[in-house]
């Protein structure tokens, strides 16, 4: 059987001992995993950049995959530590929403609240319960302790709606600026089904509104434009991204997260 | 036998090849070896800060982890390259203090001055000797050869006490902070020990001064305040921190590493 | 058989889930493979950063270690990828000249361009292809696909030149910052073989200037200065590189990479 492999997203940041701490824990239960970052530079307390994050990632690794995902600004409240189970994939996660993507991409999805606390160290800290609940746990799983083990699923689970791009009128849709990139690209949550005629054989012209600016052109890699121009591309995650050649998007149009986004066709 | 695991804590951030090369050099020797980084964002040159972050961070690893620390600033000098063994770890270090907080957790520590060159690179940079120096050595180390094959033991090594609450009268005990988590928390040297009627039933009203504000209120967890608010908490190293809920503290307050903390009863 | 080893050498910095997700495909066609990072922070889109990061690192790693080097600003244009082949390691990368000073290293190395698009995610997007061209074939390589069923040889890849000092008169010489390392060091395109002179016994003096300032003194580690104090030191690169003493060169020099160094004797 192949080696088991847990992933890690968190809001940690690189400055403390937090990430090297919740590894030492799932290692020393399952001493055999192989522990991979996902990111640990979500925005700090941020649950729906959290919830991007890891909606990007989780297909790209082995089934079985155990993904542990902690934004968790209610730490030491009484929201809920769950284990949710996708098709082949589990995930471990305080119960605040911020696997709401996976759960939008994953229909067949269940939940459990995790509430087995002899799975936690002890005691258990009201501030790092990434270490003391959420790895413990995870290295459980990965030792291979059975789901059902681990509490009774639940349906009231938090979940919140992705923020979903709004037609204004025939030739107009509204969006927003998901999250912006190490590169400065912003992505949006439009995609091409949003504004099917824009990706048709001969398009019409548009114009997107992102912060005061406008951009009216869509290309297909970043390298088709000179330095410093902006465009419109399809990116990775199947997103419209704002982009410039070999600069930062963000800011030459003094947009970031959060931003506004209009397109108008013709 | 499960696997060797050598944890990583240095100050070499994450600009350069510098730790890419150290877990080469050891994988070259030891192959199989699960290589873990605690922190390499220790503030450069901070030898305190380095003590701090192995000393929060070593226990939660596996028993025969090696733990290989550089915080250097006297790399090239004849400050002597160390082997110390607590009571279930390793530790691969300069001679400089950086294990001082280890040293105070492990009573039944020894120290070794390794002297073997021959486990060395050849030849020895004066500038970077985590590649050359301490790499190799805990490749070696993860390989099996025994501690003393390294060199031989010694007493004098370099060890400084962690900076000590001092009482100023019956109601009043002055701390200092050790350390600004990512989160902006600030993490004091007082803990509930130093607090005791703080944390009785039926506490008495109390006041902490950091920077120009005070503080006069402790909390179970970070939620339990609105955002902004700047409280106490037990953060999960055991310290009083001073944190604000989804907010960083050290802004709110204006204080970083190093500002006097004065705590009065009553 | 000794575990595969894969290192990853990009720009894409901590931001995103960019890192982990190549890991993730790497790992889906290679469970056992161990991924170290060399370095994210090469500098977005500087081909020449990421081209000395990896020739600073690679040789510490294990014979048979695959090195995926990617920082790509023509990602989604007609630049190839392509796999070469040093003496004992494998490099995945586009043909943008990435690999320059490796080639300079390697006498003996070989390149491939890699056209079996059947080892490639599909679709292939045209702005991540770390995650859809590079990361699989790095993959399908540590499964064991020997290079030559990827595509065929290629001689006219593209390689640049490293900047050579340049010999103003017999006392002078004129070279330039290549890199500023986390600790504000700036390291010079200069070798003792550029300067015989000064590194024999009993050398003469010599002034370097750098920005706006002189530096007269040369030392042979780090803290043989009082801090604050700049001088030039040989690195563990083997190139010459101005420092100071627990401060930052760059910081008290005003300089950056790219800034012209001159060096005179006598």
């Amino acid at each position: 059987m192949a080696r088991q492999i847990v992933t890690l997203t968190t809001d940690f940041g690189h400055n403390d001992h937090f990430v090297g701490v919740v590894k030492g824990v799932i290692l020393k239960l399952a001493p055999e995993t192989d522990i991979v970052d996902i990111c640990h530079d979500v925005r700090p307390y941020d649950i729906l950049d959290g919830a991007f994050t890891i909606a990007q990632a989780y297909r790209y690794f082995p089934p079985r995959t155990i993904h542990m995902v902690v934004v968790d600004p209610g730490v030491g409240t009484a929201r809920r530590p769950i284990i949710a189970t996708g098709d082949v994939y589990n995930f471990v996660a305080p119960d605040n929403g911020v696997l709401s993507f996976m759960y939008a991409k994953e229909p067949e999805h269940s939940v459990r609240h995790v509430t087995s606390e002899h799975y936690f160290l002890s005691p258990v800290s009201q501030t790092f319960q990434a270490r003391d609940v959420f790895a413990p746990v995870t290295g459980w799983l990965a030792r291979g302790v059975e789901t059902h083990k681990f509490g009774d699923p639940i349906t009231d689970y938090v979940r919140f709606a992705p923020p979903k791009p709004k037609p204004v009128n025939e030739n107009t849709v509204q969006g927003v600026v998901l999250k912006v990139d190490r590169f400065g690209n912003l992505i949006t949550n439009l995609t091409p089904e949003d504004l099917p005629r824009l990706f048709q054989e001969d398009p019409p012209p548009f114009k997107m509104t992102v912060g005061q600016k406008e951009v009216n052109k869509l290309n297909l890699a970043y390298a088709q434009s000179p330095a410093g121009e902006a465009f419109v591309v399809v990116g990775s995650s199947g997103y419209l991204e704002v982009s410039t050649n070999r600069g930062a998007a963000n800011r030459i149009l003094q947009a970031d997260r959060g931003a506004q986004v209009v397109v108008t066709l013709g």
